[in-house]
């Protein structure tokens, strides 16, 4: 009896969210169906975070209880031919008992891609957000800092989730840009529902200059859903890494 | 009645190729169907460049005749709900009675992607080469000079254009690294049936260093195509621009 930590890429262009669902198919039944085949006996999965649909991960980490005796490091080359190609299990460990993807995280960081373009590429239409035109880069920057520490970000949450405290604690929340993509870095103890998405979505209000670096930090101090405006889509959002 | 050019891009994955197929469906039929909606009468297209199953586009050029009225330059927007997102019309232009989508090109430009990564990254898998390790770029772009200029490309040429010239005049052939992505450019007046990629397997070899510039140069000039060995995979390569 083994109790084993997995980290997991997907593309979840082709799935309804992480996961198991009643409407589509989850990132998690598929997997969960293709480790109850190579285990043989029934597996149920813990996971780091749940994400939406069409959202991506790159280092989403689950965990599991089994009798079966496979080494974790062959987890990887076992269960590929078992999987679509959409998902890759990267890497597999042997943890202790007490060991839980989601409540053992004590960090998750999440990338947001932007990718500016006046013409449509069709290649990119389920990786990034393309954006017609320039982004005040540096503006978007500024705003991003005041995000930086503990807050109440009651501002950036979808309902969905009011049963949860809106307090949360980031460690980093910055944009690169790298020729004609901007990625924004989010690294916090713990997210609120669509909180990623409403943020990049308002920081990019800021890159357009339709408001300024201090009132987004007004609009996150008021707490106001409404004030943010539109979250951004989901097939700009990539699960990058969970820390324990 | 005119005469349109339209420039296209696509996403290749879904497609087998460009052109029209018993088996499968190529995108010039999904974009046919569309114009022959919008025109109200069946269009028959010329392709600049025909592009293999999985080869995607950014710049793919076609041209037709239609006695329809229908601006050229509203055809992107009037067509968009007719065409599945992964094909796109970016520009129509009326154009004289002469221009031929492929006889008329004077040169093409491809583009081909290798991302560098130790980790499988799903998302990439049907728009990059994925490669582990590195690359010795520098060594790449010293072989690839020596396919600027006219020559003979029969060690590049797949079977299936036999009835050709093997001769070809290539303007740019250069590798650019932008982070963990390289980027092949080769911009020449036509090319042979899998030219590009027999091309780029054999300067991996290079950057892989199990043959040098030199040896490339070599295999080039020999012209046999079973020196060349395997060709880079489809999804990796772009037909980025048609020039007239």
């Amino acid at each position: 009896m083994g109790h084993i930590k997995l980290t997991v890429a997907y593309d979840g262009t082709n799935y309804n969210g992480f996961q198991r669902q009643k409407n589509g198919v989850g990132v998690q039944q598929v997997l969960e169906g293709a480790l109850t085949e190579l285990c043989g006996e029934e597996i149920l999965l813990k996971a780091a975070g749940r994400t939406d649909a069409g959202v991506h991960a790159l280092g989403q980490v689950v965990s599991f209880s089994t009798a079966a005796t496979v080494p974790a490091s062959h987890i990887p080359r076992a269960i590929r031919h078992l999987l679509p190609k959409d998902i890759v299990v990267c890497q597999g460990k042997e943890v202790g008992e007490d060991f839980h993807a989601r409540y053992s995280a004590k960090e998750k960081t999440y990338c947001y891609k932007i990718f500016l373009t006046d013409v449509v590429n069709p290649c990119l239409r389920n990786y990034a957000w393309e954006i017609k035109g320039c982004l005040d880069y540096k503006a978007m920057n500024e705003a991003a800092e005041c995000l930086i520490g503990t807050h109440d970000f009651s501002a950036f949450r979808n309902s969905g989730s009011e049963m949860t405290t809106p307090i949360r604690t980031l460690t980093e929340a910055h944009w690169t840009q790298q020729g004609n993509e901007l990625i924004f870095t989010i690294t916090g103890n713990s997210f609120l529902y669509r909180m990623v998405r409403n943020i990049v979505g308002c920081l990019v209000k800021v890159g357009q200059r339709k408001i300024t670096p201090d009132k987004f930090k007004k609009i996150m101090l008021a707490g106001e859903r409404k004030a943010v405006g539109m979250a951004a889509p989901a097939q700009g959002l990539y699960l990058m890494h969970v820390q324990y």
